[in-house]
């Protein structure tokens, strides 16, 4: 297969103080990548970070029009996008943060002109971003969602599937949120049925277009404990889930539930299920990342491109110590490739 | 050891019509039980159920003075509580709400006289106890508690300990919870400073009277999503969790916390911690029950005795088929003689 013909994924960097750009040199110096990967971020700061953790590594800056060569260990090819101000490991700079938005855009129009197949994020830091005065900046995936003028994305959060070599007990698991980043006490009114529509036609979609499967299965948790116990713990299952998921699957949808979130997630009701939509994100994400163990990766759908990103944050106190974890972001890295590859024989 | 040191654990037979008397049959049926056990039930209907599923056991009819044996393969000691009606499997029947709180009353009562040294139950059915007039009856734990006259209990789930072996993906778990079974949209209200501090001081006390744990540490999980992020994601961490941590630390008590609960379920924060606190039923449950796979029980702590149960309900559909899973019942069982062991030699 000729280079060209292999997908290729834009790598952002992320927040400069933090452990992005060390990721991604690690990615590159002690293995080689499982994707052909194009760093989107400042040449000279992952050089530096190399050099830091004492990794001997190649950055080799590209223009945008020269080709990205197969995948090398040692090597990381980049698109040099500027640091706006020094940036030292684990120390926050609100100059930089127009520079962490720049990878993004630079990563999103090479996914949508079709330059790259993919994106992979590496974290990015919200305080310090809204601290440079991008109000209302919320994260990567309202970011991605509003640079692609879409209405709606949805997170969902997915375990290496190498997992499932583990044993019964360690099954793969792919779960979305119906919301995502709300105060415990605001997620009850904000399911609405509309809104629970349209996730679920998304995460249907997207499981068909990106995961290549045909007939999506998935399983939908109730809001409340026991999925309200037949109105007795509460009636969102009554008046709002159970209506949704009766509409969709008059249509041919192929959903489970509402059911208890405590029963939902044991190998009986997970077997043959694509995914799991959970209602909120303490609901979902503990069991998601209590069984990733570390290889766990977060992923957009509902955009008209390839998006992943590792589950973890910025980690400021391990920055520059070279003792963060590469599992996530492997597993961000190789989804992507997965999703990007098939997207190229399956197009939507 | 003579057989009267060993501990007595009274079972309870729990609704009629689901699992709750075939299982107690088939845990003696198969193997020796591990721990000396009594059932408290009606002998015909356990006699009767052993004969549908066809299994050989001798159900040996106790008088309240009479010492329980040792436990034997195919012998099932019993104190006699007889139905008010008769029982078919999967047929619920009101007119024996009555002999089902009995079978509680009498093993209670064994308890506090020290006749008995735990309780284990297998489930009941709510909705046929509340049929049958027993108006505000919410289930074992809460009548429990108002017949031991205590005003608060805690429920705690614990995976076996024997998943241990498992490796490092696979901690035992042991996880209490803030609020039980609450519709979600009530649960911020109810997390108050005063209750938080209770349920925190009985399960650190209960985790050294009855679990042998001398300086318990608990892991208490936050309520918002990344438990608050300090402020952006919801107030309560900040108003009401924090201080009341802060408050018992400086008491000695070893909290971690509040801490994301899709974090502090992770290998390195579980490290090292006797018991987590989850705010609520689905943010602590289902990772549980994914972790302890059918090995799960559940313990009532701020009792003045030991009391366990399945982690399972009555499971209807399968009620005379000899399917039901002993998994629970085993681990339940387990953990009670342990837990009534410790109490012999660790006064409180």
């Amino acid at each position: 297969m000729a280079t060209a013909n292999i997908p290729l994924l834009a790598l952002t960097c992320g927040e400069p103080a933090g452990i992005g750009p060390e990721l991604a040199v690690m990615l590159v110096a002690d293995e080689v990548p499982s994707a052909r990967l194009v760093a989107v971020g400042d040449p000279a700061l992952l050089a530096e970070r190399a050099a830091l953790l004492g990794r001997r590594v190649e950055v080799r800056v590209l223009t945008p029009d020269e080709p990205v060569p197969a995948p090398r260990r040692g090597v990381l090819p980049v698109w040099p996008v500027a640091l706006r101000a020094p940036s030292q490991p684990g120390r926050l700079e609100p100059a930089n943060a127009g520079h962490v938005l720049e990878t993004l855009d630079v990563a999103i129009a090479a996914c949508l002109s079709g330059h790259a197949a993919g994106m992979v994020t590496t974290p990015l830091h919200k305080g310090v971003i809204l601290d440079a005065g991008h109000v209302g900046f919320t994260g990567h995936t309202e970011y991605l969602r509003d640079a692609c003028g879409m209405k709606e994305v949805v997170m969902m959060l997915a375990t290496d599937s190498a997992l499932h070599a583990r044993g019964p007990g360690m099954l793969a698991l792919r779960v979305a949120l119906a919301t995502t980043h709300l105060p415990l006490r605001e997620v009850a009114d904000a399911i609405t049925a509309p809104r629970l529509e349209r996730l679920l036609r998304i995460l249907y979609a997207d499981l068909q277009r990106w995961f290549g499967v045909v007939a999506p299965r998935i399983a939908v948790c109730g809001l409340n404990p026991h999925a309200g116990e037949g109105g007795h713990l509460g009636r969102e299952e009554l008046d709002v889930i159970i209506p949704t998921l009766e509409g969709l699957r008059a249509e041919g949808l192929a959903l489970d539930g509402p059911l208890p979130a405590d029963t939902l997630f044991t190998p009986r009701h997970l077997e043959g299920v694509d995914a799991v939509l959970a209602m909120y994100h303490d609901q979902g994400l503990p069991v998601l990342k209590y069984a990733g163990f570390g290889r766990a990766a977060n992923i957009t759908l509902g955009l008209p491109l390839v998006r992943t990103s590792v589950d973890h944050g910025t980690a400021l106190d391990l920055a520059g110590t070279g003792r963060a974890d590469l599992g996530s972001l492997r597993v961000a890295v190789a989804l992507a490739a997965q999703m990007a590859g098939r997207s190229t024989t399956t197009p939507a």
